[in-house]
């Protein structure tokens, strides 16, 4: 039977101010992208976090990002390799402690924000990122945006790695998401959002807005965490996989 | 043969700023409390120490703080209980994975500062913290001021731990610190540490300003890494150690 | 006609996090406390709270906190006397350039957080804090609580103030608040904020819990920005203060 | 008689971390570019700093960065610019409230690093930058590097500014620097810097590598306030300019 795994970001509170509906979600998703606290996050949220995630039985992911709050990790830096190696590694370490910590364990790692799109197009970035987490755990699953430079840098170095796309986004032929500010780029309609992701995750392919199928490995869906429909979306989406024949799990590897 | 180590706060560089001698001293002690991002360091000076620290065969100390970097940690914070916990762990959890991600390991925990003075008057605030690094690693060493709440949180909390004394400055009758305004009370004559610290070693024993002797574990002598004649004062209080029949080396539990 | 003025803490939103209620406060209130960056804010939120602010006519204040982002300027610091005066220096400097660049201007200050707290009962910090502020602008209004050392440091200072009561909170006989843990000590009712606050405005005096009358000087109320029910106390302690014949305006001085 | 001013980086220093010889290259340079926390400086290093450079005469300037500490402001960030706006006024009306309390005042207005090196060549964004600073002090003097499209953006901007060079830095037939990683791209001999500067200020041009002539307004010359030779290159640009006829003089506009 085909399995697919469902991701969102989580712990993305900060101090006194809430950020999405944690609670809600890790009733839904498989795998939780967890902030580390260099872009949003801290210990106490971490912990919180974490320990709700492992109640659910929900895979724990460390979800390092650039160390900018009022940003929130979305602003491109210029930082270089050695130091992005050793933030990665930082937050990593972070994460696996508290996680140590509450009971659970970190299972994968996934980049935020501008790290994240600066990786999808950089090589060697995603290289020094990506070493740095294997510098911390060799067995960490890495989860990558399939068909770009993340899953180039992955491949290269021979870990453990998933790919992921986007539930709510429209694909250029080339693999790159379609900009967000052409029409029809990011997909709010739960009822589209659903059949669309069964389609692609059957077919083993990215279907792009053109209808081209780009073969790649999905392993998980990446839902958003926030956003009023973001929990619509996700529960829509799960439904749509479930009744059409495949099975919504946390990924093995 | 007696035994002890000497022990010196590392790492307390942060980005473009430098502080302290590490190189050099890291050539004299056999501990290093390497601050872990909150009051000073950062992932790149915290793996360049532990770099260094493992070359010269010096026992890796995490040394978490209050998170106030302009502050150095040296400002109290009242922070609950809860969120203590949380950022020992956090704080502990980062070292470790710098240092696996360098090839060498985290053996002990100091706390620094504020948060070490705090805890060493408030027994549950000790607890909150020790229990932290517990949480995270149970075989972790607890380094603790000699006859302080510290020492008495770590004795009922059963965890592995040593006692450590100040090499620098002079005690009162209940094993509290001389006040720094009050003369005598901080000993920067490297002529008059060693001598002193060889007598406390050789009598396990704090030897009070009055003389009175007050028995405890004097596992590890703490030395400042900072000022103009830390280094000094640290090659003394070794070579005094050394001469004196006391084997300088790491501790081990 | 006696009058009297609402405050309220306002731009407490931090990068994408987003606190309170403030475009609808802003209609309510005619005072608002603006935080400065360090416990919330930042500059995008300040120039966009001043300048809501300023279309309603609402008198703009600096609200300087404690450095602490995640425990929201909530948690006590010890910082040196010097120091404090510097970072209200600093934090006031700030709003008035934010102001200034947004088309209006500063008219009062008031402490946040733990930094109010704890200089309401210690005089020489509330120096420290007010005497910081009248280095920047000498002609600052600064905005007391009513009773406490904060009114004895202006006092002492000569310089212009606003003495304030809370609308939520049940007095002691000597002014303090009631322990929050105490039945009754937060006013939840709408109902009940309304006409006890109206009572005390129009006998210029504190209604304590047992009903002792404390005279002062009540020139505005502090209201709460955030929270459920804030906007609903806000409209109804407004709207009791007209209805029983007391003008609500900013303060003058 | 040809005047020119010489300006260097101050109040570099941050908590406990000690950068520069501010105390002594305050006797020798005429303007002061004083960090305003974002990426160095805090407010007990800002108001000393100023407070110095006010007895020794020295025009006192802000110098805005990115909100980087660790990375000293040198990382290229990209921020939206309302942001950059709103962080350059929310960093020139900090300084301008410290200068306000030592008894002096800010004059002039210099970026720093990263976010100076992008305003050089990204005219919209050295425009959204100036902006922000004449919102808050429509008088404010900015200073540009020469030849750059930050000289442009004072030109359209119509406000008052001043042209500055490098003392220690080769340059381009285009007036830009000559790479750092190239041979003689850093001057770091005195001897040489000197004659060079007096000989561009007295012709009012860059000369390049090449020998070209780049007229232009050299009102100020840059020093460096770190580094072993700082103080003595600054020294000798100064012994230099004075012998050779030039008064080294604060700028004025």
């Amino acid at each position: 039977m085909t399995q697919v795994d469902l991701n969102a970001d989580m712990g993305e509170s900060f101090g006194p101010w809430k950020m999405g509906d944690d609670e809600n979600l890790l009733q839904v998703i498989t795998s939780a992208n967890i902030a580390c606290g260099f872009h949003a996050g801290d210990p106490d949220v971490m912990a919180k976090t974490m320990t709700i995630a492992a109640e659910n039985d929900v895979g724990i992911g460390a979800h390092p990002g650039f160390p900018d709050l009022q940003g929130f990790g979305r602003r491109n830096m210029k930082v270089p390799h050695a130091s992005l190696r050793n933030l990665v590694r930082y937050q990593l370490g972070a994460a696996i402690g508290m996680a140590q910590a509450v009971g659970t364990k970190v299972r994968h790692l996934k980049l935020h924000g501008a790290l994240a799109n600066m990786c999808s197009v950089d090589l060697d970035m995603a290289r020094a990122c990506y070493q740095g987490a294997l510098d911390v755990d060799p067995d960490i699953i890495v989860m990558v945006l399939a068909v770009t430079k993340q899953e180039e840098a992955v491949r290269e170095l021979g870990c453990k790695w998933v790919g992921e796309i986007f539930a709510d986004r429209a694909y250029n032929d080339d693999g790159t998401l379609v900009d967000r500010s052409l029409p029809g780029a990011v997909i709010h309609d739960a009822n589209v959002a659903g059949p669309r992701i069964l389609e692609m995750v059957k077919e083993g392919a990215i279907i792009t807005e053109s209808g081209k199928r780009l073969e790649t490995s999905i392993d998980t869906i990446c839902l958003h965490g926030d956003g009023a429909t973001a929990l619509q979306i996700a529960r829509s989406v799960k439904r749509c996989l479930t009744e059409g024949g495949v099975e919504v799990t946390k990924f093995v590897r």
